[in-house]
């Protein structure tokens, strides 16, 4: 089993799915357009959120960092004048830091991915989707705003009217992701935001047509209930871009890569008209508050798949 | 009055001039060869100590450090398997970041510990004794050390047979240091390491010639006391080299430098022998265990620089 994931809806599904499947069972493809140089360091924010969730140690109010985390260094920061706006914890600050050291040493950041996700006792694969530098640059009435500028900084304040990749035109998925997609029994678009954290995955050269091979299940699960988000900004990107602001519009988005859609019981009435076309539905409660909660989606889920 | 200084016992005698001085009236001239590159950071220990100390936020226990500093970092940075001998505390840590982002951005040294030390409230100024990189490596009967891996991680065991500084040869000192070395009334070599932090500084090209220029006073403070080192490893380095581990050592290893020397009382039979060259003695109390006793030194090492 394949999943795609972007930030904390992405990665709670791919808990709910640790905690069912085996470790070798599950790959987690995760999203890194996002990530951005801070400090002087690498951050990777969708990776670092999926693996800290996935060992059991993200801070459950946030989603985002790690659980009882301090931050003193951030504090410090802001007293010598530095820029504090981006809210790195002290034991998180450790991650960014080894990351760096080994990536500017020539290290992959698949291989130190595999190595910090060991090191904090994470079963399953975690992948980034590429070894390059892909940057996601959201397009507002403001100006071009580098996505962590925007998601932080600007806390999505400003009106969005487009996005681009830097980068991803010249990137390649890793061999490792082209491999476990090509060896997937089914692959899980997990309710991760479409435009920011979905779409660059898919947009890797050869990554949708890798996908959508072989007639395998491919199913998504919508991030959008009831017309909100459950976390972040994709209602309001939606609703930005002139899209509906439903899980009507996340279906529509994938429609001809999926073959099947997960929405929640909020919006059962969206069911027949997204079945409609050649799409297998499950309507169910979608809002993963507990760990509980994530095993029995991923469980359901995974059912769903697999009666595909 | 310009003080040159390493780190702890240094920065002490600093902070005591500081007390009795006008911060106009005093510059620190700071070691840097024992700076290094650590976790892709740069670390400038004797500067941030000499920083600290004046901003009276140094760790009382260690002389190193930032008092009450945590190591929520350090224990992450450990788990995930990186080095973690180095003792980075939380909030220490912030101005390595700060530090190294600056210097990858083209900043000098000299500019960014003038404006670290205006945030931190310190008066006097602090100087960097190069913008460029030196490097003491420690020459041991295990081969060469560089220098805090000789002193941090190796604890100071090998046995020490010389010293050589990377770099030197090709380092400027800063034309700020020259500029306060030329209008300087006076100098004063810290209790420092003659060895691996005092040295450093004499060595760069045209700074031996400034100190010892135009008649002034030059008075080294003796960093061994009793035939011990209050800190750090100048005595086993003495003894190593076939030194005597005493005040007279370090005497005359600075002999023809200087025009005074202050040792302590408990040497008081070295004075003879020191005073027998060309040298004025100052024999008083020269261990500094309070704020008090850093004061009463510095005004006794003022008086006694100001009577030559």
């Amino acid at each position: 089993m394949v999943a795609l994931a972007g930030g904390v809806g992405g990665a709670k599904l791919a808990h709910g799915l640790a905690q069912i499947l085996e470790p070798e069972q599950l790959t987690v493809v995760v999203n890194t357009a996002d990530d951005f140089q801070h400090l002087g360091l690498a951050i990777s924010p969708d990776l670092d959120t999926v693996m800290y969730t996935l060992a059991g140690i993200a801070n459950p109010e946030t989603g985002w960092g790690i659980r009882g985390d301090t931050f003193e260094f951030l504090g410090a920061l802001g007293r010598l004048g530095g820029e504090a706006w981006f809210r790195l914890g002290d034991r998180d600050l450790a991650t960014h830091v080894e990351r760096s050291r080994r990536l500017w040493a020539g290290e992959s950041l698949t291989q130190i991915t595999r190595e910090l996700s060991r090191s904090l006792g994470v079963g399953p694969t975690i992948l980034p989707m590429t070894d390059e530098w892909v940057r996601t640059i959201v397009e507002t009435d403001e100006g071009d705003l580098e996505f962590q500028d925007y998601f932080v900084r600007r806390h999505c304040e400003p009106r969005v009217t487009g996005f681009h990749f830097k980068g991803l035109d010249d990137a390649n998925p890793t061999r490792e992701v082209m491999n476990v997609l090509e060896a997937a029994d089914a692959i899980i678009i997990c309710p991760s935001n479409p435009f920011v954290s979905v779409d660059p995955i898919l947009n890797l050269a050869g990554v949708r047509d890798g996908v959508g091979r072989g007639g395998r299940p491919v199913v998504a699960v919508s991030p959008i209930v009831g017309g909100q988000a459950i976390k972040g900004p994709a209602a309001k990107m939606l609703a930005e871009l002139d899209y509906s602001v439903s899980a009507l519009a996340v279906a529509e988005h994938y429609r001809g890569l999926i073959t099947g859609f997960v929405l929640d019981n909020v919006d059962a009435a969206l069911a027949p008209e997204i079945e409609s076309g050649d799409l297998r539905v499950l309507v169910t409660d979608t809002v993963m508050k507990s760990d509980a909660d994530r095993a029995r989606l991923a469980r359901e889920v995974v059912d769903f798949v697999t009666a595909g």
